[in-house]
């Protein structure tokens, strides 16, 4: 993301993949990639030029281009602080954290900073009493028990520090009614949930399909082969759970009734960065005649996640200068289970997104 | 068809496949399925209950259902007169099909006859000045070169008749400037051509997804396997032709651009009735990063285009109500080439539809 | 299989699937399918009529047949006796099964009695020190407690009648050291286990291929789907995990290292008798070049097994007539886990088969 | 290839997909990788470093094994020779030809030259008298008429040569009955047509299955996309004929009857070196029920073709050495048009192949 928004904003290569480049979009007065400055928390402390080599030898990233970004990667990496990792209450790291997002902020000059969850996916979280006010909450943040998954600690810190906070992953983030309270007393906005980018992009747009036509979709199965660290962290049944149910809730919404069907998530390291979706679809026509559809997705998820990032930054900025204040339901269009939105329907969330858009122009 | 409104007419069968029967649609007011009386004009004889027959032994009409519906088979056929393979003019046959059409009216009590081509597909047909006014059409009608292909002779008769015109195939139908001048002159509307059902239908669904999502499409390939009669009429290159023409302009539209890959029509006449479509197609994301989709269709033809025969009948009835003179561009929704619009989204063609449905209510 | 035997035997069909009826077997004087006399073992009571009826809905059996074929089935139906369900010790359970196969045998006044098991899957059977060796288990038998699964309690009913044990499910059955001592000391042959006839038949064709070719198979994921009384079975994760098991030994031992990938059976009761098995392989080429290869087979399950029935029946009496004492070897071209052999590379195991055959000849 | 075989020699890459060096092969003495010296006749003066770097820019060749094999690579390029382009009778340029493969042999001290041809599909070639008997041909061979396809005259001048000749494409080369006369005149072997890297390879080890399985193949239809250079020739229908007739060939003879089907090869320049095939199957199996399979391949070309060249390079050698003359049957196994021998069955090639090699060890 950060190279590719260094090469977008010296001209290397071009906004494929960036939907607020469209000429749908171009004219909303979006913040330019020139104006974009990335930092970030981190548990780990691999450098972003080392990603980026990764990446290259996967043949994501052309090494010419490689070469071009690394000012733009050190630079990054110069503003990436230690992630939650230290001892102490779940209260002092979220001070910690606070002050991180606000120094970055005052010491570059920024309007604002939009938080992004771009870590790896979590077991679903235990419920908590103390998730259901922010009150409670606050009050067992300072005791020696953690409290919140880490995801909802960021979104805490980064709604605290004024921050709007944007989940990429089906992790909790801040959906919970505590930090709900929290955005909305701050006036701040917020999003997510699991950016769609393959099975269930293509999910998305064609279950709408077979609903306008009124073919009846007895059964959907899915099965995820995927390498890279997501491949091992989503075979893990826990964390696979989070993305299963996040996955499988679109389905029902938009044909309005249960099917048949499971979908899979295996990890299978020689895949790398690319990941290979197969949907088997079940659906009778005219008589109950039965028929069938399949597809086959061979996407990269790095190269599919990046664009979003960016664009999710700039809308945000947008609806943070608005002062929406709580989840924004109309973007919705980015993820597999949208906060404050039961529309799955690609082409219904991007007219929703767009009309949005359109409205403080 | 006519089986199918019969089992639809006696609730022994679900409405699965027609739009019209939607929850968006029901309260429109379209004339119910029990109003509906069937004829036709054909050129062959083979009695409606044989083919019913043949589509039992293929699995697309249920045993018990072939039965029950064979006295409303026997209806239509006793309504059924000869095509046009008459000697003579083409003015003569022409007066031979308007007379067939009046009395079919007028002996059942109608309140209007709906004409719809569902006949094999013809190829293109060779340009003539007659086909560019009414005055020079109806002209060259009474000589002795026939000057029209059947499907536009099948259109002059409906149009001349007072009847509203569909073409349900890639053929030429009312796609001339004399018959629409013929059509607005009358005030009847007329729509087509070619109905979506498989591979387009998917390929219109698909298509706007990486449009929207700024994926940059570099080729869509298509292979069609089909049996039946339809499978020996497209792999004729003449015919086939008409329908690649028909399938491929829809991609342009919506992506704005031409991409590389052709569309390819086999008869493999051990598929009958069953249609096996598969795509591949090759797209960029950000960085230029090459990925790639394909899906396989398996679909039954007859399934899929039957009950769309019964929604354009429904619709049109309303569309002749309101007066409407010239193609209807809103029911674009349903043809791979919609006369009267460049509009190919499948989902924004619905919603068109259904807004042009609406207003009359 | 009783339905198709006795359309085989009255020549309405041609023998389609059937091994034993090809160029290289059809002299080999194997017993007819006009010798073959049916009976079994059933714990349900359902008629083969009603099965039948099952199976002309699902499209397997055509309806003429279905109607021709009744008095056999009718005739197969009386010669059923209830499975092993009563209550008692195991051994007197076995002695009424050994009485009812002696009976059949002499009343009938058959040559054998070819036993084949083609009930459904059980879960892997827990080791117990009574199955390693025939007196232990004789005595083990007599006691309070289960010690064998039903599978092995038939084979072990099987031998002890002097008759010849065909497993055709991944369950137990022989595969037991005192049911192997047994078999031994009988001087009888047995065979399995799993009749390959989907994922796993082209999974043996196809991995050899990559082998010659020196192809560097690095994963190879599979997923079935399937209806019917198999889908449910299966998908439990007890009975799945033995035919998984089944399924993932082939590969290994034909491309000599373990692959990364997993095999899923998912239920999707909508399929019915239909399968379908989507596989997906990852291989190197040369310098290390990554390719894929994908594969979908849509199968019914009932009219690929039937017929491998009949073949196995036909061959274990030659194996009997021969006086093979032990597992045949040589039949591990119909199974995913061949009882007596580590080949499975399919055109091996016909060439295998064909040898043993020609051998007697 | 020359890359690759430098890579081998040095140690540099595991010789994935070089059949010569499994362990079937490895004892039987071949010529070592670093006993191989390349040279060549090539129409175009683009250095072989170039394409080099085409193949590390398409993903073909790992960037850091492109700068080591580079030596090899200009090493190779300074033995290239010009082509057959220019004028005279076709009798001097072949004098030229020879000259050039004697002196390149005598200068390197070369046991023995190899010839392979490598280049662009030619259209089918036009019979002609000349090319009955070498007397005809080398008197036609002075005219001024050119009366061999250029593959012929490269295989003419190479046999003249005293040189074996392989064809590695659908082109003529040596299968001319008077160039088969100078092939065994002189004592020389020679082998081909179209090596099988793809779509056929998969056909010839899945065909096999059906057929000892009884299955009763009804249709096999095919679409091969492909990109580079091999596209576009092969898009082109005289030379995409070539291909056409010698793909399907194969399945008739394994199969023992035509099917239904077609076989489409279609330029999609995006795609590069890259190739995608589908293949799509219909079956029967027992009392008629159809089932269907169907497959996608994705494979580099240059890397699964570059081997196999290497691997005939070496086998051909032992041919030599042992003195055969006229075509090596047993070199069937790599091509999908095999010139003395009616097998198309992958396993059974492979074992003729196999105790070929044994025969003189």
């Amino acid at each position: 993301m950060v190279a590719g928004a260094a090469a977008l904003r010296a001209g290397l290569a071009p906004p494929i993949g960036c939907i607020t480049e469209s000429p749908d979009f171009r004219g909303a007065g979006l913040p330019g990639f020139g104006h974009l400055v990335f930092g970030g928390h981190d548990v780990t402390s691999t450098p972003l030029t080392k990603r980026a080599e990764e990446l290259t030898r996967s043949g994501v990233i052309p090494p010419p281009l490689a070469e071009l970004v690394r000012p733009a990667l050190d630079a990054a990496d110069s503003e990436i602080r230690p992630g939650a990792t230290e001892g102490g209450s779940q209260g002092a790291v979220a001070r910690r954290l606070i002050g991180d997002l606000a120094e970055f902020r005052e010491r570059r000059g920024l309007a604002r900073v939009i938080v992004i969850n771009v870590s790896s996916t979590e077991p679903p979280a235990a419920p908590d009493p103390a998730h259901l006010s922010l009150d409670a909450l606050e009050q067992a943040l300072e005791g020696d028990i953690p409290v919140l998954p880490p995801s909802s600690l960021y979104a805490y810190a980064a709604l605290s520090a004024g921050c709007p906070y944007i989940d990429f992953t089906p992790s909790t983030g801040a959906r919970l009614p505590a930090l709900d309270e929290l955005a909305r007393r701050r006036g701040l906005p917020y999003a997510g949930s699991d950016a769609k980018t393959g099975e269930t992009l293509v999910k998305t747009a064609l279950a709408p399909m077979f609903a306008v036509r009124g073919l009846a979709v007895r059964s959907w199965s899915g099965t995820n082969l995927l390498g890279g660290g997501d491949g091992a962290t989503l075979a893990d049944p826990a964390a696979g759970e989070s993305k299963r149910i996040s996955k499988d809730r679109a389905l029902a919404e938009i044909l309005g009734h249960q099917v048949e069907g499971r979908t899979h998530i295996d990890n299978v390291p020689h895949l790398g960065d690319w990941k290979t979706a197969w949907d088997h679809i079940t659906f009778e026509g005219f008589l109950g005649v039965r028929m069938s559809m399949q597809f086959t997705w061979q996407g990269c998820d790095s190269a599919l996640a990046a664009p979003l990032v960016l664009d999710l930054a700039r809308l945000m900025a947008r609806a943070h200068e608005r002062g929406v204040a709580g989840p924004v339901a109309e973007f919705g269009f980015f993820f597999k289970d949208p906060v404050g939105s039961n529309e799955h329907r690609l082409h219904a969330q991007y007219e929703s997104l767009r009309q949005w858009l359109g409205q403080g122009a």
